[in-house]
């Protein structure tokens, strides 16, 4: 029924893989750099990773790009969250307009906002009771997500979301894959009271009962996660056949990562951490991948925008290597011109 | 001898107090954007922050400068750099033809750098054994980092060092302000072994055995201190007097900051901690001074590079609040223009 863990990884068998000879020579010279050898070791690191994933010695983020889906979610007619389901359409219309926060960062990054629909009113199943996403509506939203990447120009890309609801799919996605309780996973998303959170996690709770024998990843992404979730995940699969690197924002963009990890680890090599969100699962879903973000600042608004703050600093780690010269070139014999 | 606490708390009755109101005015604001309330928390705080300092409520990082002062130190005799001591001539070239790592990372941030010589060539006493400064050279290296903040025209200030020797001055201040051993505020500089590390220890217990009865915190720079340490207690104070923000580097630009702070903690109100080094003495300093970093990523460069890497994101705070409208502004009565 869902695109399956062979369609996957034959997707990924034509992918080439990251460029070892570039990362090494990235590494070299950056050993090498007018500064104490390691000073500045996790930058350093940065620029290797995405050396590998340019393939090339001279790795940049010159044209980074955001890419936001949007999609309504059955859930909220469990009133799960602090916001109304018609806030994902006016937000939808504040990224078309650059007025969004993400905009705002992504100015400042000297980046691109791309807002892709793959569902505003028309929601998904109620995920506690029925599929979040039939056969036909997972592979609409996948192939969304891996045109948005096709028709991209951008030499780094960062997914983003924007959904009422989804902190709810993307807590059943991390505990289904996690093989954690929904108490772990649900946290206060876009601000809800106690007695909110409760019922959150019982809505959770009942979701994970319900695909208690579901095993595929994938198939946990559609029975529980939500369009804009899919769409992430073909997108980031597209962006790995593409060879461009791919920084991840917070705690719902995380966790159709966390699935397609577990299908098939290629799918994610690309892929940095650029922030730790305020949500208790985002710490446990990065700690399952191995990725250490960039910036820990409580940030919890998804958009993106976690990870676009964190778009200066992969490019200053780019050309720390790039445009400092090293000892060599620095004191090298003084010549006649 | 040394300039006073009396001096320094008259230079600082002149000075005008952060603008309440208009620190009041950016949180009310930040508080209606069109995002879940607090979604940005540390974010907000940041805008708020650059508002009290630059008295207006349009926040912004325009035009901010890196100022790096330059010193050389007699303690580089007791062998406890990895680097000779001639490095810090070479650097300092570097700074001046915009090679170095911060100018680098200025470009990215959209700031400009200033180097000013403080001493290089000319180095201070060996801490071990005599005061590093006289009253003469202390009251020229403060004179000069109060000069340089006078010519700015800068929105936002960061203050770098270079000097070969002067992670065992930080160590040494540092210690004699917090009262604790050699041991604890003594790390690895530049990339030192076991073995030149205990003797940096050593080093670094004799000097604060020979000031044991100095009880002024600025005579404590001066005795164990450096020359472009000076230099940076003299500009911070400048830039409180003018009330320009200043964004702290790393470790051996936060020891001035913890000797003015003991010495009249208004100095040190419109500082914000940049980013937290790898240097072990860092996080106690930072503890003392009350400031959460913005970036915690292990670096130990110095020459302003922490702090730089971070002022795209203090950019980003100060424009989330200013350029993104609030829900009224968003959802507001539609108008005939």
């Amino acid at each position: 029924m869902i695109p399956s863990i062979d369609h996957l990884s034959s997707l990924l068998d034509d992918a080439p893989p990251g460029d070892d000879d570039m990362a090494r020579a990235v590494r070299a010279r950056a050993d090498d750099i007018l500064r104490p050898a390691g000073a500045l070791a996790r930058l350093d690191e940065l620029a290797v990773w995405v050396a590998r994933w340019q393939a090339t010695d001279q790795p940049d983020v010159a044209s980074p790009e955001a890419i936001v889906f949007a999609a309504d979610h059955g859930v909220t007619a469990e009133g799960v969250s602090a916001y109304p389901a018609e806030v994902t359409a006016a937000m939808l219309g504040a990224f078309e307009s650059g007025q969004a926060s993400i905009s705002v960062l992504a100015a400042v990054a000297g980046a691109t906002v791309r807002a892709v629909d793959v569902g505003v009113g028309r929601p998904t199943g109620n995920l506690r009771v029925e599929a979040a996403l039939d056969r036909n509506r997972f592979a609409e939203a996948w192939t969304a997500g891996q045109a948005a990447v096709a028709e991209s120009s951008a030499d780094m890309l960062v997914f983003g979301e924007m959904g009422i609801g989804n902190t709810t799919a993307a807590a059943a996605v991390t505990a289904a894959i996690l093989g954690v309780s929904a108490e772990k996973t649900v946290g206060r998303g876009t601000g809800i009271d106690d007695g909110t959170r409760a019922h959150k996690v019982q809505v959770v709770e009942d979701a994970l009962d319900r695909i208690v024998t579901v095993r595929d990843p994938l198939a946990v992404l559609a029975e529980v996660g939500g369009a804009e979730l899919v769409a992430i995940a073909g997108a980031t699969v597209e962006a790995r056949r593409r060879r461009i690197p791919v920084l991840l924002d917070g705690y719902i963009a995380t966790a159709p990562i966390l699935a397609l990890d577990a299908a098939d680890h290629r799918a994610v090599e690309h892929v940095m951490a650029g922030h730790r969100s305020a949500e208790p699962g985002h710490r446990l879903a990065l700690e399952r991948l191995g990725l250490e973000p960039l910036l820990d600042l409580d940030l919890r608004l998804g958009e993106a925008s976690g990870a676009m703050a964190a778009i200066p600093l992969v490019r200053s780690a780019c050309r720390l290597v790039t445009a400092v010269p090293t000892f060599a070139e620095f004191f090298g014999p003084p010549t006649d011109d």
